[in-house]
């Protein structure tokens, strides 16, 4: 099995991916340190875009209520080093890597982890178009830190509550004597969840999760 | 006839495109100035990142020899204000764009013209998926300022020797007694074009755009 096979199905077993040109996958995962004439980096320029755009309308579809400066600091939270480097450990990527290992001794650096996430996501596309990509782009979400929970319980919530009843739902926050925020939320009217917290903030996000866990299972 | 209809209808003349769902044109091109809770910016940031995508890709495809420094100010001079409004004149979309005429009495401002040509490439998108999207963004590249041929014309040159002869054309270039550049270009190892310019880049461009039309000729 030559060099270009053995790669091939590397990644295929990593990802579930399988290459027809394995030619444009060793290009993806080549440093120019490795090779003068072979490196990732057209490709990076391409696959940048393209996990541009396929981060936001992953972020455009799923929140529907969110402004576009939000959408921006989701896109944000998924296209960074530090996120597309986790997500290529996660992945398992580094023994792929074609780099003059003598130059790199620790680990692959996080600029070029992130780098070679965004070429393979290239490389997928040319090689077996938009579905495959897609695919490849949900590995990527996958396995990206997550946001926590709370952080869009207020949105979905807002989202389920238009969707079943036409109105938002009515949130009601105080300063208690102990100088802790309480919320209460009311949905359609009536009375749904509470919570406490030490800012507005956490408190609302608190009960909306809250509120937004019991209505979901209202439905179920 | 509504509204809906009418500007869906009128889109269609301009562009070729017709939507299936006429709420989301509506959505596109209207601005905050003119309804509270109807404003095309949603919609804008997905299509700013999906024409960045097409146009990385386009030229990707496109220039083969270009590394991804000089793709991306091809790319940058697709998608830059001056020339997304001068697409938005070019293409008559002012009679369509809702907005308060009031506040913007003169013309709409390049930059609002600049977001509703990405806010409609995305709704063409979500409204007819990638194919569609694909012939508005041809439209784009279609009406936008050329890039001088000479700029591509080394490029050109180069893919169409490689491709040819497996080798790369020879420049030979001297400054001659008149202070001016004198570029000779050998093909496969024969002579091809000639050219002066008053600098050595310029007389290299002029003679490669030279032999790149008369080896196109040939193959005719």
């Amino acid at each position: 099995m030559n060099e270009r096979e053995s790669i091939s199905d590397k990644f295929s077993c990593l990802t579930g991916i399988k290459f027809k040109n394995a030619d444009i996958l060793v290009e993806a995962v080549s440093h120019r340190s490795f090779k003068k004439d072979v490196s990732y980096q057209r490709l990076e320029f391409l696959g940048d875009s393209l996990l541009s755009f396929f981060t936001s309308e992953y972020f455009y579809r799923k929140y529907k209520l969110f402004a576009e400066g939000e959408l921006s600091k989701f896109r944000t939270s998924i296209v960074n080093r530090e996120n597309l480097s986790h997500v290529f450990t996660q992945l398992n990527l580094s023994d792929l890597v074609f780099i003059d290992r003598k130059s790199f001794k620790d680990d692959i650096p996080e600029s070029i982890k992130e780098d070679i996430m965004e070429s393979l996501l290239a490389a997928v596309y040319l090689d077996g178009g938009i579905r495959a990509a897609k695919k490849m782009f949900k590995l990527i979400i996958k396995n990206s830190h997550s946001v926590p929970e709370e952080f869009f319980a207020k949105n979905q919530l807002q989202e389920l509550s238009l969707g079943r009843y036409k109105s938002l739902p009515e949130f009601k926050t105080v300063e208690s004597e102990e100088k802790e925020f309480v919320c209460r939320i009311y949905v359609n009217g009536k009375y749904c969840s509470e919570a406490q917290g030490k800012s507005k903030k956490e408190c609302e996000k608190k009960a909306a999760l809250l509120a937004f866990r019991k209505l979901e299972k209202e439905i179920q």
